[in-house]
């Protein structure tokens, strides 16, 4: 396995400043690509479980190096498999761009969390488990159809213990989220073929539920959703995890 | 041109109710498709001044119809163009989508629209009309490459004088849409090799400053965007408006 700066990186350590009369920040980061496999044809539904185990090393290890930084406020770890879902390149790889600010939709999170009286990851971990969107689960994960799916048999993969970020894991939890992880993606491509999907991991230093969101991208995002905010999803998560369940 | 209740319906005036123990409303409202053109390959950028005027007046009645049911807190207006951009149907088509809650886009730009001391459309308008992001005016719009551009070539057409929707324009403002928004379809076609996009009116009862934008749909929502909900967008709107210009 093999990390590279981003050829065509969205952040760069020392950018030119924007020039304009409204306030931009100039794309202050870093940008990297995981090779996630050495074959190029390797699909990562077929990772054996030490594979698995070192892809999630990296993420840990890049993550690590980058969330201490200084210029640093956030770190996104995701991957694209497949044109549709974005993946410009054939050959399996995942992407970690370090953000100078904390992005909108992190922010959004965050000042929920702040405002509940408990966290809501750990409530949804305690319902959901034993509800019809449940999907599969081990010792230390568990892996459900969310309420407010926003794309058909989009899945969440949650720690059952309080964790902010993947530093936090022990071994235990790291072996087990490999093994969950590597089942996700085996039914995902089983039910649906293969789909293009987009994986995210969402993380943040401290103060937070960590969490790993799986999108089928199946659908597209069209005039509707992008000027409303509203999803239309044709099927329901309790679909969705039965049909997953099945897989 | 003839306007049908959607056969998929997103909206239904008589849903069943959702069973969960989460809040959930029924989807309850109405989904039209407006049938631009008879002509089944007929493209929205070879509309005659008539077709368009025609077309924005079934927006504008339908429009008329919906935003004052007891029923509808928000009418969505929207046009999907070719596969890419989620269009179904290949034959020219708009979609409107009557809403029983004002969806969290909209919501938020009301707060902030709320919170400013003047109505940030018209600061755009004023600002934008001179600048290099500038594309093309007439008597009573503006088409600017927005400085907070989510795509590449994104644009926005905006009226002149603070009006909230389509009911409230006059005679000159309905010729003038007409007029600009076609010329903006050819001058997209011709420079993007026709491609996909998703066109969005954006109006509300009142105190809004209505807008209608148009996302080229080349680039994909992938991960990144998904989860952080950052744009990475490799045409800055001086560079495309330059080039819309031109073309």
């Amino acid at each position: 396995m093999r990390v590279f700066p981003n050829l065509f990186a969205a952040m760069v350590p020392s950018p030119s400043p924007p020039t304009t009369e409204w306030i931009a920040l100039p794309g202050h980061g870093y940008h990297e690509v995981i090779v996630d496999s050495p074959g190029h044809s390797d699909n990562p539904a077929d990772f054996s479980q030490e594979h698995m185990m070192l892809l999630l090393q990296a993420y840990k290890d890049r993550y690590s190096h980058y969330c201490c930084l200084d210029d640093v406020n956030y770190v996104s770890i995701f991957k694209n498999w497949g044109r549709e879902a974005g993946a410009s390149l054939s050959h399996s790889h995942s992407q970690i761009i370090a953000l100078p600010i904390m992005p909108p939709l992190m922010k959004r999170e965050i000042d929920a969390i702040s405002a509940a009286p408990f966290c809501p990851f750990c409530n949804i971990v305690m319902r959901e488990i034993s509800s019809a969107r449940a999907i599969a689960e081990n010792g230390s994960w568990v892996q459900i159809a969310p309420f407010y799916s926003q794309v058909p048999y989009e899945t969440w993969i949650l720690p059952k213990s309080h964790i902010s970020n993947l530093m936090e894991m022990d071994e235990r939890q790291h072996c087990d989220l490999a093994s969950l992880l590597r089942d996700a993606l085996r039914r995902m491509r089983d039910l649906l073929n293969n789909p293009p999907y987009n994986l995210m991991i969402q993380q943040i230093g401290s103060g937070y539920h960590m969490n790993i969101r799986i999108h089928p991208a199946i659908t597209k995002i069209a005039g509707f959703e992008r000027s409303t905010g509203v999803f239309i999803n044709p099927v329901s998560p309790e679909q969705a995890a039965a049909e997953i369940r099945g897989a």
